[in-house]
């Protein structure tokens, strides 16, 4: 990936005596082969996913437990470093980029299963259980953990919780913040706090959904109660194919309205399936301007009526071939399409930019052809991957960076579909996070007294903003920073409280 | 009812320099007849559904819109004013009981339907819109609002919203919380901002879960956008009677782990059923020592699927007697009996206290046997209706007020059940809220660093406290009252940060 990338690496021992100060006495708790300074061994954590940002961290901290991640975030408070976490390092906002002069937690080596109490489905887990572990550790009970971002197979449970992660089966089942019902939470002044647990809506407020998605930024969760889905007795699967996109995106409201909820529609257009199908020979049907890929998951009784419903609705929209599974092998192919999609147009072109924004699942139809004509427009090709039924869209901006100016070209398009979500009353990003990413993009989306309400919470956690600076904030608060505020004025009073008067 | 009654009524014109100041300002902006003075009319609001608690408020005012909200809100905080906002009245744990030298600002004449999306599923309701009236508005287009507390003929969206209530149909379809999108808000300053949205899932912190059941210590919520869920195509239910309260329970949970995900299981015990067939004559089976009331909606194809399983699943665990409802008028008379069960106990009890607590599903058998245990060593009768399917119970401690000593003993009872509910890991509350009644359990549920955190919160809102005072939080926290803080240190570092070192 080229980009925008931002490598300010030398940073060697340097960084300042308040960052030496903490690396020397972590390293007397903890022990030397936990706090890792060697240049070359902290430049391997430099970036996440989303690898057009780079930043070496000051430090490197692989903690074991509660106890080392409570004891790095209170030295980092003592001296006022910058601490972020980290899970797997899958994330695609640069949600986990690390600061040059501060400390990255990194803590995938906390990934034991504490509990898994299958009678009230749910488990307690470390934040570095990779999402499939759990699955496949609950699964001979019948259950299993339903979110599940491609990057299930490597991605960290704490990091999910951190970005609130989504996934194909999300319209049905949720993000993860549906799956949580407990966080163990070392605050940025170092505290151990319990926050809701196993049992649902518990009283006081609803800090788990804060926290959730909060980035990193309230805090670093060291545990995790979680549901436990229930494994269907059934799933069955189809691919439709359809001449146009609009008749894609009528078939996928006509199911919605119907009343029955997939547990996943995606839909990819010509552009995504010529890849698929040069990549991985998916073998799905010639002609097709778009396709569906429609699951239903739950009681066999329920799946058998819903699926005739919706090879019906399909059709009804303009299906010219509806494919049904019909076994594992055939399910396991219409999804090989699916699922290499993002990869295979790696193979029709250098570069690519992976968007991710929302809409409402009406405006489909007519964000799309906007999509084309802003492509069309600029010179450059627009694949559509995307999750149809909850209108989160992954269009993926083709360029090759070895052209004159191409890369400005590209992330002006994936630009001008971010306005294009805002303009219908969607959103900057759907399932990836703001991170470091689209910092920037917040204030197209919120009002300054919108923000200031977020940041006055991030206040109450985080004064000294040590915890993942430079993350969702674009213009972080400082946050005793007003002249003259009285010790108790109130932190939000921007517009004059006498204003009746 | 009897019992914790702190009436302190006198408070006429008195209450202080700086309420007076507010009524002035107020009535000079919004008009005589929208700030209310008058004793006798200010007495009309003294309590909600929780009678046992009675606070006549220094100043109504009845707002007609969010500028009149935002306009008493300013007032109340340039003069340290506290302030109450009130929907329909009908909370359960003094969670709108007034203050005697604030404002109580009544939300019911904002009861306007603003808009209607029945394709993306959303309604944008003013907070004082019947919860029925928004499913009367919506059903001609196929769509309901899904919460529906038993108090739903008359209780508010906003009501809904401040206490996160719930519902006989939660287990499928969740709380208030899994309702709403997007909410504006007058925060404690008089700011008006928005949270949320249409679309699922936005970017940065999710404000709008603390703010669901926040109880109206956060702001004075101003509008709420709300999912619209789809009806059912078909809706059957069933009543299975059983020779124990263990036996229904089995069937519960064997319900369950079969994957089925009823709209509700709804359990009563022999003495609320005895209690019912006195009053409405619903023609239970003899000889019940508990009956669960099931109801299945979906697809036709799922429901008739899973309906033959739940009648299965009942009769494995010992049911001696399922009843099908064949029509309408069947399926009302089922729950004909479950509906009248709380008013029925009033026909056998002079008095009786309504206790509200969450237990794991799984610890139902047990939980029941020692709230009986418990009953019976205090000469106290406890009748239990209760939403099994998730825990949450509803034990009616019966008295009779007018014998020494009697309130006192009850009390205990219901005290004991909480402490019951809190030892199996459950909660002091499912559906009814912490108000006033319950803040002096809190401590119980939390610790120290779990309240400091939400107080930290409440601060980065409401830092003097104006926003529902005495609501949830035992011993509200005074936001700048540490001696020697200096500005900008960390709120929440009670425990020194140093402690590495």
């Amino acid at each position: 990936m080229p980009g925008r990338t931002s490598d300010q690496a030398p940073a060697a021992p340097a960084a300042g005596a308040a960052l030496a100060a903490v690396t020397a006495g972590l390293t007397a708790v903890l022990g030397g082969d936990r706090v890792v300074t060697d240049h070359a061994r902290r430049r391997t954590y430099e970036c996440d996913g989303l690898a057009a940002y780079r930043v070496v961290p000051g430090v490197v901290v692989l903690a074991r437990d509660a106890a080392d991640v409570a004891a790095t975030v209170r030295a980092c408070a003592a001296h006022g470093v910058p601490f972020v976490a980290r899970g797997s390092g899958t994330g695609l906002s640069g949600g986990a980029l690390p600061h040059s002069e501060g400390v990255l937690v990194v803590m995938s080596q906390m990934r034991d299963i504490r509990e898994i109490d299958a009678d009230a489905q749910r488990a307690v887990v470390d934040p570095g259980v990779i999402n499939l572990q759990l699955t496949a550790a609950t699964s001979p009970d019948g259950h299993y953990f339903a979110p599940d971002p491609s990057s299930q197979s490597v991605c960290s449970i704490g990091g999910n919780v951190a970005e609130n992660s989504g996934g194909a089966h999300c319209l049905k089942y949720g993000f993860t913040t549906n799956h949580v019902t407990g966080l163990d939470l070392v605050t940025p002044a170092g505290e151990q706090v319990e926050i809701g647990g196993k049992a649902p809506d518990p009283p006081g407020y609803d800090l788990l959904g804060a926290l959730v998605g909060s980035e990193g930024t309230l805090g670093v969760v060291t545990s995790a109660t979680v549901r436990l889905t229930r494994l269907p007795q059934e799933v069955r699967t189809l691919l439709a194919a359809f001449r146009t996109i609009d008749d894609a995106g009528a078939a996928t409201s006509a199911i919605i309205a119907a009343g029955v909820i997939p547990a996943a529609i995606e839909m990819m257009d010509a552009l995504s399936i010529e890849a698929a199908e040069e990549a991985v020979h998916c073998g799905y049907p010639d002609g097709a301007g778009a396709v569906l890929v429609v699951e239903l998951d739950g009681h066999s009784a329920d799946v058998a009526g819903e699926f005739d419903d919706v090879v019906r609705l399909c059709e009804a929209s303009g299906a010219f071939e509806v494919r049904v599974a019909a076994d594992d092998a055939e399910r396991a192919l219409i999804w090989k399409g699916r699922k290499s999609a993002f990869a295979a147009v790696g193979r029709i072109s250098p570069d690519y930019i992976v968007q991710d924004g929302v809409i409402p699942r009406t405006a489909l139809p007519q964000v799309l052809r906007r999509i084309t004509e802003l492509g069309d427009a600029a010179g450059v090709r627009v694949a559509n991957v995307f999750h149809a039924g909850d209108g989160n869209l992954h269009p993926l901006v083709l360029f090759d960076g070895s052209q004159d100016g191409a890369v400005e070209r590209a992330e002006g398009v994936a630009g001008g579909i971010l306005d294009l979500c805002l303009e219908h009353g969607g959103s900057i990003t759907g399932e990836h996070g703001v991170g470091a990413d689209k910092a920037k993009h917040m204030p197209r989306m919120f009002t300054a007294d919108d923000l200031a309400v977020m940041q006055a919470v991030r206040c109450a956690f985080d004064p000294e903003t040590l915890a993942n600076p430079g993350k969702i904030f674009p213009t972080p608060r400082l946050c005793g920073e007003r002249p003259g505020r009285r010790q108790g004025e109130h932190p939000l009073s921007e517009a004059g409280v006498a204003e009746v008067f």
